[in-house]
């Protein structure tokens, strides 16, 4: 199922060009398919959107948003424990997020001039959330609370229906505790155009977040500009880094809790010791019989899994850096001593007792993160990703007088005479 | 050339409708081109860099970088006023974006639990800078000194050879005056598509940022996601808002100076006296008679100029808002406390002292705004474009085993039983 190889340099370079593979070119047909519904529903609004949930889900519900009772009942009912391991994480993900937060600044200066930056949340933002059994109350929470605290006026949401035609429940519930303002049954590519242009039921938003099949990520890719949207995330990954102090038990139930997304997901442990590396796999052959999604497991470890001994500690941070993961556990005996040395990963866990699950669900940073290797220029989604700036600046006359010439100069240097004369016409 | 109308909510949304069509759909053939590009130098590096340059450049300079002694020459032979007043404008650029710049934070809990961002610069960057007229070293200071005061730790530029096969001098300066590290004698979409992928000559870029032209911005947009780039700029835009108090002759250059960039730009002035709307007409037709870019700027505002009289103060913000322009100058009797009424607008000029051209070279904040409306959820250019942040998490024992049934609970919620194994197998 999973082979384990010395690093050698050729070994790692295979794997990241396997693993740069997943993520794909858009499919032309896909494309062409869902540039059509965005015309639509730009021209037509609730009457394409209504005629593409009857053509892709089968049915349409009379009316797209649900009312707020339905949203309180499915609080009430809910299972209080479920109601309080939300709280719970929403506390710790609150926490971290506030940290994120920036402030406007405003700098005088002596001769009277006024500069800044004025930071503000984004009017209104929609958050798609999928159906099916990729319907994850804990992706609301990530996607809600940072914009919350980000100060967004209105937060919407649009989420397809059940096989029953109506919403899911738990969604409903981490919807109603993270303080999403209104929710729409709708979803696909026509979900995501109508909160991009607004129609007669769904109020136009600023920025479209949250995770989506291909036919929802295109339409992000394609409405990009139209709106903000977050990244495109692709297959998930984890890298695990061990010494000999790890315990191959945890490295396989890591590896595993990763592997279980999508056949396309990556798993891949680095290790100092080749025992280790042995009994990890062992470990992987004796966990995986009681689990769920075995068949999704093993695929995932035989297509993209690997296991790479590696020669030392610096080999093995020196191939973090270079695959760039979206997770990454670190588990050695100086684990903390490693926060300076990754430099690209869109979430470290440090130890043996902070598997990644911990992140995903409950430690409070959020597991919206970079994918394929672009950790190594984006960022986890966070409270920046539902923010504006704008700068001011105020001269004063004789400010402006000090200044004039160099202006002038410039402007003249750049050939544009009408910038330069904006500044001499006032002297 | 300019005609005044009243804000009666059927013209602004013929403006708007305008100005939105400007910024056009990318060209079929352009992008045909442009991808084809790419592969060549992603597959054979400089070779295929070559044979692009001499196909669109007419001939290829022998070696793609610029030495260290070229660029000194450059600084040494440069008039001292010009040098100068660069200085003085890095000087002003970096003390804004100092202000800009995010601190990575930790937090520990009581029980042992550490968590935290980690921020730093990404590690190289590059600049494209255009060749010909548009060859702007206020554009070079405006990348560049962001880039360096988020901790990047190479900045390379690309910049096209001008007619006599040499660098722009001015660009020259302006980048050793801001820090460039190395420059390479190259433009175009090869020049883009070197920085992505890494050539024998130029390394392997995070992160492109700079304006160009259409086949510039084409590959930047084809090469997302290999890297990360900064907005691809519209058609630049003021918008000026004057009450009874403004001087015509400052509302008239101030839009002049902005319509010479190029005919798709737009000047927009929204008042509430009819009387300053006749005198700013005239003042314009008064004043292009003296500048170098007459056609330019006559063709600009017959397209995408309009001078609006608004019925109050209240009509005039919410167009603004509405329009969400690029540069918004606000000439009030009371300019500074518009602040926090203006919510879509990417600079703010503030006062009868405070032109555009100030913000465009001078004052501090950055001239890359968001352009088309776009506003509205992008941020001007500045420090946090150029950082990466990562998140990490480390628990004790104690603290898992506190958290072990809510997380195994929601993962169970999702259907997640290798998630939830990872924390059982720990205890």
């Amino acid at each position: 199922m999973i082979q384990i190889t010395k690093a050698n340099g050729k070994a790692e370079i295979e794997l990241l060009a396997a693993l740069r593979q997943r993520s794909g070119e858009v499919d032309k047909q896909v494309s062409a398919t869902v540039s059509q519904i965005i015309e639509e529903v730009k021209d037509a609004g609730d009457c394409a959107v209504r005629k593409y949930t009857e053509k892709f889900d089968g049915s349409c519900p009379e009316k797209f948003e649900i009312d707020r009772e339905e949203i309180n009942d499915a609080l009430t009912n809910a299972d209080q424990a479920f109601v309080d391991a939300m709280l719970s994480a929403i506390e710790n993900i609150s926490a971290f997020h506030n940290r994120q937060k920036q402030q406007s600044f405003l700098d005088t200066q002596e001769n009277g001039v006024i500069m800044g930056q004025r930071i503000r949340g984004l009017a209104r933002v929609g958050i798609y959330v999928p159906g099916g059994t990729a319907a994850y109350p804990s992706s609301v929470l990530m996607n809600a609370i940072p914009a919350k605290i980000a100060g967004v006026k209105e937060i919407i949401m649009v989420t397809p229906p059940m096989k029953n035609g109506a919403a899911n429940p738990d969604i409903l519930v981490a919807a109603a505790l993270a303080g999403v303002d209104r929710i729409f049954l709708m979803g696909g590519a026509q979900a995501a155009a109508a909160m991009a242009f607004g129609t007669e039921s769904v109020p136009k938003v600023d920025k479209i977040v949250g995770p989506g099949n291909i036919f929802v990520a295109t339409a992000k890719k394609l409405l990009y500009g139209v709106v903000d949207i977050d990244m495109i995330a692709g297959p998930s990954e984890i890298l695990v880094m061990a010494d000999s102090t790890a315990n191959p038990k945890y490295l396989a139930a890591d590896m595993m809790s990763q592997a279980e997304h999508d056949a396309l997901a990556s798993s891949i442990l680095l290790t100092t010791d080749e025992n280790i590396a042995r009994e990890t796999v062992k470990e992987i052959e004796r966990q995986i019989e009681g689990l769920s999604r075995k068949q999704i497991i093993e695929k995932s470890l035989a297509n993209y899994g690997a296991v790479i001994v590696c020669r030392d500690d610096q080999e093995m941070i020196d191939l973090a850096n270079e695959l760039a993961p979206e997770h990454l556990e670190v588990m050695t005996a100086n684990p903390m001593e490693y926060i300076g040395k990754l430099d690209n990963a869109g979430s470290v866990f440090l130890g043996q007792y902070s598997p990644e699950p911990l992140g995903d669900y409950y430690a409070g940073p959020n597991h919206v993160l970079p994918t394929g290797g672009t950790a190594r220029f984006f960022s986890p989604l966070g409270v920046d990703s539902f923010i504006k700036k704008s700068s001011f600046i105020y001269y004063t006359q004789d400010a402006l007088r000090e200044a004039h010439d160099d202006i002038v100069l410039i402007a003249e240097k750049e050939q544009l005479t009408a910038h330069a004369n904006s500044i001499k016409v006032r002297f």
